[in-house]
């Protein structure tokens, strides 16, 4: 790849300033913003407030806080296609997950889940006990299946279809919209995950016509190690959905102190518990800054990083026994590149200790994370050229690591 | 109640230098941190400490973080009489809740649940859907019942006692280890919300043989607003009981990304998702300086304020048609103290006008939460002088606020 044309790539890329509000790791380059985001500039000042104002008003500050969990979703909102009043930021992923899968099952009266081999082991594990406490089961179909093969699946014990939208090995990108429709043919609800989507691709959650979604805040968004998860629950569906986890944050009138559950005519019934106002303070400026750089444009230039990547990587790995394991149609492919290689577990720890911070799937995967608010183009050209030292000079032979890192 | 008194126990008080690790809120006398604890002044460097982490190694700091659940427990541990291992920080209390009150009637086989209406309703929200859940219902006594009343109720449909040691409301103090050989002798689990307990009072969980805990750390832990709760499972039972949700920190291999769910055999079962990082440093910091002041320490100064609010205000509530609604014997008494008065909403708010941050529990009472750790004995003389002022001279009348605050 001519490196004048990727210079001309970043100066002419809209998003540069962006980068400045986001603090670089000390790795080279950090191509696993997708299991954990950098840290931005304004976190600090954003935690230090919070810590000021507990300092100085301590209960009482409660007044504020108490409603930060849908502040903070009506905030996420736009970037995944929701109506304001219809997203949550709450609780972690897996507990959100939980909460959804069971309300979908009990309010259709089915006890089985569908979901495919390519969505992330620990959502898997969720759904297979929700699945089993309704008295159904978890059918798992193949990795990164089409929408006929989903909708052949859906038989009339499947209550809920739950998908990651990107998914989180492949980057295999579903069809929002098709996949909804086919879940909604055979009279089951839809579920999405988002992780890999939020603050990455464009979501149209409204226009899907999709019924529930969950996603994490620390990936994409920037939210921090374990910052919150969120939830969205379609507006009709609010009254008519029961969670399991009846907590007061769910009441309808929560300083009531009632002797009695009665759950929330909106979002706020899939609340629980008190959420950490730390957490959501980091949280907060983490969609702020996705916010303000626009998820479309965000989109534009993951889908030129992507590009390039497989452009540059694609004549290194067939020279060297490996080849590009994601979707090369960009339409098709979220905000990072799966590259699969017999010595991907090696491979991986030797571009750690160069500087280019990757992730490794077992057996034979090497994620390039591609977020387009930190990397510029000039960083993807050299991590492929790392790449292509290391396998040339068979670098990676001498690392044996076991460690694989953190989805 | 003569001041040269008051001064000579501030004077003697040994747990006075500790109240320079903690920043008063700005209120004159803050009575409240049973709902919300103050700030410790090691917690911005702790948090600034995961910022930079996070800033400088990103996905990396995994490696020093993916314990934090476990090792937070360890340090809680001793503060419960909880042996290692059998204590973890994580998600929220109600969360914890449905967690262990779920496994505990998978186990036992049985639908029901004894609890008392003395418990928050928070629990009692949560515990009434598990019970329902499991085709059974949620059996509640009265307020504070005493142990052969808890005996009475237990019968062969019912799985679990869920009490809070220190009743959010009167401050009763149950009898650990008799309650807990009571649901025992029915065949039930006991399970403890510590939440007005931990920090506050000493716990002999493994004396007791209690079976399951939970708190959480915002209120006499000083671990911040919304800081995670915890949970605590007897070893015996760690291989032998099933939480509901199935999250991939609770996978015995968690870092494998099996396609089937094994769940760890041990207290990691118990967790779910990945947990705030942020959240934690904070929380950690609360527990420590907890611990460096020693529970029993905390205690008997707990008392000493308790016997020293209750003497002083007595008086002055029979003067004006109140009284103490807490136990009057100190053994029976957690660190709060509740009194009774018929305007107590509207005296709760002149109270709060005057720099004195007490809750108010409807109908009518008024908490004021001893926190030892910030407390000095003429903390609490000037504020009963000030509710004596306020009551003299009728200043309550003219407050006709509405918010109760967060329990």
């Amino acid at each position: 790849m001519d490196r004048d044309l990727v210079g001309s790539l970043d100066r002419a890329d809209d998003l540069a300033p962006h980068r400045d509000r986001l603090l670089i790791p000390d790795a080279r380059i950090y191509l696993d913003g997708n299991s954990l985001g950098p840290l931005p500039a304004d976190t600090e000042q954003a935690v230090r407030d919070v810590l000021d104002t507990w300092r100085r008003d301590a209960v009482l500050a409660w007044d504020g806080w108490i409603d930060v969990g849908e502040r903070l979703g009506d905030e996420l909102a736009p970037l995944i296609g929701a109506p304001p009043g219809t997203v949550a930021v709450c609780d972690q992923t897996s507990v959100n997950l939980y909460k959804l899968a069971s309300a979908a099952l009990a309010h259709t009266g089915r006890g089985s889940i569908v979901t495919d081999a390519g969505n992330f082991p620990s959502d898997r594990y969720v759904l297979a006990g929700v699945a089993e406490a309704a008295g159904g089961r978890l059918i798992v179909m193949p990795e990164d299946p089409d929408v006929s093969t989903i909708a052949r699946h859906v038989d009339g014990d499947v209550g809920l279809v739950a998908m990651t939208h990107v998914a989180y090995r492949s980057g295999h990108l579903h069809d929002g919209e098709a996949v909804t429709a086919a879940a909604h043919a055979a009279g089951a609800l839809m579920l999405w995950d988002l992780a890999h989507s939020a603050g990455a691709v464009p979501v149209a959650l409204d226009r899907w016509g999709a019924d529930l979604a969950i996603g994490c805040t620390y990936k994409y968004l920037n939210g921090g190690p374990g910052s919150p998860g969120f939830l969205f629950v379609r507006g009709d569906l609010h009254d008519r959905l029961h969670q399991p986890i009846r907590g007061w944050f769910g009441h309808d009138d929560m300083f009531g102190f009632h002797d009695e559950f009665h759950p929330a005519p909106s979002i706020r019934r899939f609340l629980v518990g008190t959420p950490s106002v730390i957490a959501a303070a980091a949280t907060e400026v983490g969609i702020g800054l996705t916010a303000d750089a626009g998820i479309e444009r965000i989109r534009t230039k993951g889908r030129a990083l992507g590009d390039l990547l497989v452009t540059m990587v694609e004549p290194v790995l067939a020279a060297h026994g490996g080849h590009v394991a994601s979707p090369l149609d960009p339409d098709r492919r979220g905000s990072h590149v799966a590259v699969r290689h017999p010595d991907a577990h090696a491979v991986s720890s030797a571009l750690r200790h160069s500087g280019v911070i990757v992730d490794f799937r077992a057996p034979d995967l090497i994620r390039f994370g591609l977020a387009p608010l930190i990397l510029r183009h000039r960083d993807v050209a050299d991590a492929v050229d790392i790449l292509n030292d290391i396998l040339e000079r068979r670098l990676h032979h001498s690392f044996r690591s076991n460690r694989s890192g953190v989805t």
